[in-house]
């Protein structure tokens, strides 16, 4: 039996059950591993790994963009258990015929994205590698203990918000596999996500921010996974996802599925919270005042636990497997 | 320009370029970064990368051993700096048409190490890969500040000293190459390293040590990065450098150089270290009492800066480069 058969699912259960979660930290499962180091800090710790050929191929994506790209993917990380990014661990793994112009703009994209959320590069592995580029980083974080955000809070009539538009970046890939002449944004939505590590914070400041999670699979896949870690069920309105006017552009254009892409196209790196009704009014104004755009409620937690069922226009929406599986 | 043209050497020094060392770590250049989070405590935090097809072959060594030794080389860079390993998060990138048995071997020859070292997985990231095998460690260790010894802290007449065999593992390396009938000891050398945290540790809480570092890439190249960072030199009595008996018997056997196995092989994994002369005979016999093993003075520190000279029974010995690039 090969891994294709076991499925990335099963083989990440069973490294879950050989390398059980400890008492101090939240382990395998959530955004980060949580390591408290005094009676009221933590640090937050999480690891990404890109491979070529798998995460990005070297001929549609310049190095700066990922660069750029492999740091992003951690800050969302932190940003989703309300931490502050700090310093970073970088391996490097390149062929010996790399061109060194390549290496240096890689470098290049990953001191932009350390300038941009402040995190400095501590250490690190620069190894040659057989035939793939292989770039893995472990970004550390930081957050007051007791304001830290998990997947597993999520309560029952909490409202389900997300932090931005969805489907963006599925869509930009879309565009750059079959090279469409259009989508800049889409494409820069693509190769330039922008976390928000100060939203992730601001929000997880509040008690009545209950459960949050970062959008990299995708909605559906990730609210399953939400409502799984928290043992509930959800029901999403699909009229309420934010999709940009770009996508609807796009999507009618090319007579694509804009809501395909907000459910299972990924790497939107947009936040996904739950919010307690009692708190959702003054949380969505404040939030609007303090960063200029808007949290969107596009659903709420139920009683039916691990079901996630679809509205659309308050109808609900017999939703086969082949539309989820469509993407993959 | 391709990488191999620069060669790790010119790529190595461009990256501690663009990503500066700060004021509160080490940063790239010793063994571990250290990250204060008390007054009197650090972090040490080190990183490896192993690529299939660079560091090994699959063919060539069992999925436990793989495991074993993908902690075990963290964990030397850990001892180094007189740390105690903590917890570590695992990064895995597997083709899809690796076999299931093979993925779960791998995981055993890690909980194997976890245990040996009691360190625990945290966290990482599971992924596939296009063609290549790729594993990275990062390791978390954990040392008081004022006891961590780095690669800088050598001085004028110091005993230069190593705590074990040099030059198994490389023989190691070659009988495996060369499908040779022999030298049980020395493959186990090569797939089961040993590095001691305890004699680390122990060693790092004498004043009397100055500087340490781990043996990974050979003495040659190791000690030449120690008198450069101590900006210092190195005189070595190549007839005190300790040679296992079955290094000696191997390399009668096939009319190999032992010494060139000692000095370039690699991957011996003991800590090379130097001790001010007053200290050194307290320090050797305590060591010897406390381990029931050796610590091999080898030399002495010179002020010749970033000049290494080797002598062989006490006369001078003129070592081309040829003789170290025989085998890279």
């Amino acid at each position: 039996m090969e891994i294709k058969d076991w499925g990335e699912e099963k083989w990440i259960a069973y490294l879950k059950e050989q390398f059980p979660p400890h008492d101090f930290n939240t382990g395998i499962g959530d955004d980060c591993a949580v390591i408290p180091f005094s009676k009221k800090q933590a640090w937050l710790v999480t690891t990404d790994a890109l491979v070529e050929g798998v995460h990005f191929l070297k001929n549609k994506i310049s190095p700066r963009d990922l660069g750029y790209k492999s740091i992003a993917v951690n800050v969302s990380d932190i940003a989703a258990m309300g931490g502050k990014p700090k310093f970073a661990f970088l391996s490097i793994a390149l062929p010996k015929n790399t061109e060194c112009h390549w290496a240096k703009e890689l470098i290049a994209g990953i001191q932009e994205s350390c300038r941009k959320w402040e995190i400095q590069i501590l250490g690190g592995d620069t190894v040659g590698s057989h035939r793939d580029i292989f770039i893995n980083l472990t970004l550390v974080g930081e957050n007051e203990i007791d304001k830290i955000k998990y997947r597993t809070g999520a309560q029952l009539d909490d409202m389900i918000c997300v932090t931005g538009y969805l489907g963006d970046a599925g869509a930009g890939l879309q565009i750059i596999l079959e090279g469409k002449p259009a989508g800049k944004h889409l494409i820069l939505a693509q190769y330039r996500p922008q976390p928000s590590w100060e939203q992730g914070k601001w929000l997880a400041s509040h008690d009545g921010v209950h459960a949050m999670m970062d959008l990299s699979d995708g909605l559906n896949c990730d609210l399953r996974r939400l409502v799984k870690s928290s043992d509930c069920g959800a029901r999403i309105e699909l009229s309420q996802i934010p999709l940009s006017p770009e996508l609807k552009q796009t999507c009618q254009d090319y007579q694509w599925d804009a809501l395909k892409f907000a459910l299972t196209g990924g790497e939107d790196y947009s936040l996904l919270l739950t919010v307690s009704q009692n708190a959702w009014t003054e949380i969505q104004m404040s939030f609007k005042k303090k960063f200029g755009s808007d949290l969107y409620a596009i659903g709420r937690i139920t009683d039916q636990k691990e079901h996630v069922e679809y509205l659309l226009n308050k109808n609900p929406l017999i939703v086969n497997s082949e539309y989820f599986d469509h993407f993959k």
